[in-house]
């Protein structure tokens, strides 16, 4: 069956879905810049919210606080801010949300307001400095450039994507999400997050079903260094304002602009000058291709290689045989894109066969596939390079 | 009781072991210098052989060839090279070491001999070139320092220890090793190669019970990128030369001489500048300890943190928290040296208390510890910075 409905790109962002305000302010957390550091994304309606968290047990305070509503609860507000993790901060990290949303609940009235927060672990949110932004945001605007500014840490640049999905007869609706992340970013999540929201009609079954497996199809499949925050969070609102909603059409938009979200946060993992697809097949199940591909998106020496342009196949081999997956380097074949870099038969690189080796791993992206020559599964996940730049953000990151 | 025997250092490495020579040479595998890269180990009657070899699944041909032999094999000749590993070179890479075995037997009676490579994956063996070597080896030599920078890959420095063990009653038995590895050096071993030998009547079950203890409490515990070799390899040789052995002294020894050689390896580790004690205790078990402080080792943002300086103890917190142990931030502690630096009471660093962390970072060597508060499990793992150098070293490897 042909699909009967159509997805096409948007320009800015969140301003495209209706019922929804977007606006983000500066108040210091970020020195020097006009760039903001407070945000939010409210809807006129209250909404179905579904949620994906961080698996690290030290979940930040913003998390436990989001997990304090009853199960199944509405909101009409999020409240994100930059350059401050709000983890690690105890008990009292949870009431200093509480007493934001007091705060904020003097100026503009909110239902079960949640909120997010991304930057350093260990200290306390600057309450006063955040409640202060309440003066200055205008929560009737539609800024989503700014919003999808104020989230960045060390990100280069911002993740904004929308869509309109077109059912036929007149019936649409829309999708939008802003999303930040850049380094710690490892198939577990990342140190992401990720807003989306939309107008579709979608029952909040559905809302939780797709999220979920788009997650597992986009952010847990990109590995920019391994490590995985305390402060990860995907969220989807939908306000159902546009009255429609087809579950086929409204999946296949989540997953795209879930999937292109984490390919933005890869090409913008820190220091990152490649996006490699890891294609692992020809595994005996689907645990140990996805074991296999995360190990060599994972891999240090991998990275490096990557960044150094050098087709040795023997780093992408030694990463496999590390994994303990089963797996033997007579039925193993390893291919750059649809070049044949390795099986048993061929094993040693001819100088014709490097050069061409050459000219893919100078390419901006590029796949790896190996085959593992034992059975039917197969698993994809996606990583990039590591450059001296990667050191030296991380090196440097509180400073 | 009071231990009855001393333990100490000898000059020269392995010429201080009775009956052993060795020597190496410059076949032209590592061009323009006058370093080795051919060795040899020899004892001038049979030894018993321990071995430890990789976990990873793509074992070189090196160390199948050693598994040919029936178990319980003696031996007295050990051939090592570097620049190739003889990886990932099927069925032909096992013939290439028969050839050069033969062409060695051409030249000296040996029994049963045993060869490791260390190098690039995926090319055959210089078989001519090595057999050449022959020519030029001195096989009653006692070079020592030759043979230990002829297996020297990205290594700076060259790996050479000896003890004299004294039993009192002029009894006394020596043991000496020689070691190469820097980079891809990973708690399942490493990309490390290790030559102990002893003169110790060490029965052949202490051995290898001995062997595996040590191997556990050493290079399996040092990270330098999380990565495992196909070529990993540890052995044992003893040949009984000074009749004496004492199985207290003898396991104290091999401990030191190998907990030694890996702290030398971590110091060496590719562009690294500091050593690092991740202590992890108070975990529930010795496995959530291992996990918890191998992860902590391993961690890209963990390892950047340290070449910045950044007493930055929210790194070290997420990466206990992602590595899927039980913990809680109430009962978490997290110490740099004596300082405290992270408690349920105290959480937010003061400026005084980062001062000091700052001044304990920067020494060469410091201790992470980590008190989970939930049990009395412990293990300690030891790691190192990651620096610029490193991916430099890296990108570069092949080139």
């Amino acid at each position: 069956m042909l699909s009967n409905y159509t997805i096409e790109p948007l320009e800015n962002g969140l301003s495209n879905v209706k019922g929804f305000f977007c606006d983000a302010v500066n108040i210091g957390m970020r020195p020097n810049t006009d760039q903001g550091d407070v945000a939010f994304i409210r809807s006129e309606v209250l909404c179905d919210i579904s949620a994906v968290f961080t698996s690290n047990t030290f979940q930040a305070a913003p998390i436990k606080h989001f997990q304090k509503y009853p199960k199944g609860f509405q909101t009409d507000f999020v409240l994100v801010n930059a350059k401050n993790a709000n983890a690690m901060t105890g008990e009292k990290g949870i009431e200093d949300i509480d007493r934001i949303m007091s705060a904020l609940e003097s100026k503009i009235k909110v239902h079960n307001p949640v909120m997010s927060s991304t930057g350093v672990i260990g200290y306390r949110l600057p309450v006063e400095k955040i409640t202060s932004a309440f003066h200055t945001l205008d929560f009737n605007a539609s800024n989503s450039d700014k919003a999808a500014r104020a989230i960045m840490t060390t990100d280069s640049f911002k993740k904004e994507l929308a869509y309109k999905i077109e059912l036929g007869n007149n019936e649409s609706f829309n999708i939008a999400a802003i999303c930040k992340g850049a380094g710690m970013i490892n198939p577990a999540m990342a140190t992401m997050l990720c807003f989306i929201i939309t107008d579709a009609a979608i029952p909040k079954k559905d809302m939780d079903e797709l999220l979920r497996i788009s997650t597992d199809n986009s952010f847990n499949r990109i590995s920019v260094d391994g490590d995985t925050s305390t402060n990860d969070t995907v969220l989807l609102l939908s306000n159902k304002k546009s009255a429609n909603y087809n579950k086929a059409a409204f999946k296949e938009a989540l997953e795209k602009i879930m999937f292109e979200l984490a390919m933005m946060i890869l090409k913008d993992g820190e220091g990152a000058n490649k996006l490699v697809a890891f294609e692992v097949k020809g595994a005996k199940n689907e645990e140990e291709a996805k074991k296999a591909s995360t190990a060599l998106s994972n891999s240090l020496l991998v990275k490096t290689a990557l960044f150094g342009e050098d087709p040795n196949w023997g780093r992408i081999a030694s990463t496999i045989g590390a994994s303990g997956i089963a797996c033997d380097e007579r039925t193993l074949t390893i291919h750059y894109d649809d070049l044949l870099i390795y099986s048993n038969a061929f094993r040693e690189l001819d100088k014709e066969r490097e050069e061409q080796a050459y000219k893919i791993m100078k390419q901006e992206s590029f796949t790896v596939t190996c085959d593992i020559g034992l059975g039917d599964a197969s698993y994809t996940s996606y990583g990039c390079d590591l450059s001296y730049e990667y050191v030296k953000i991380n090196a440097e990151y509180r400073t």
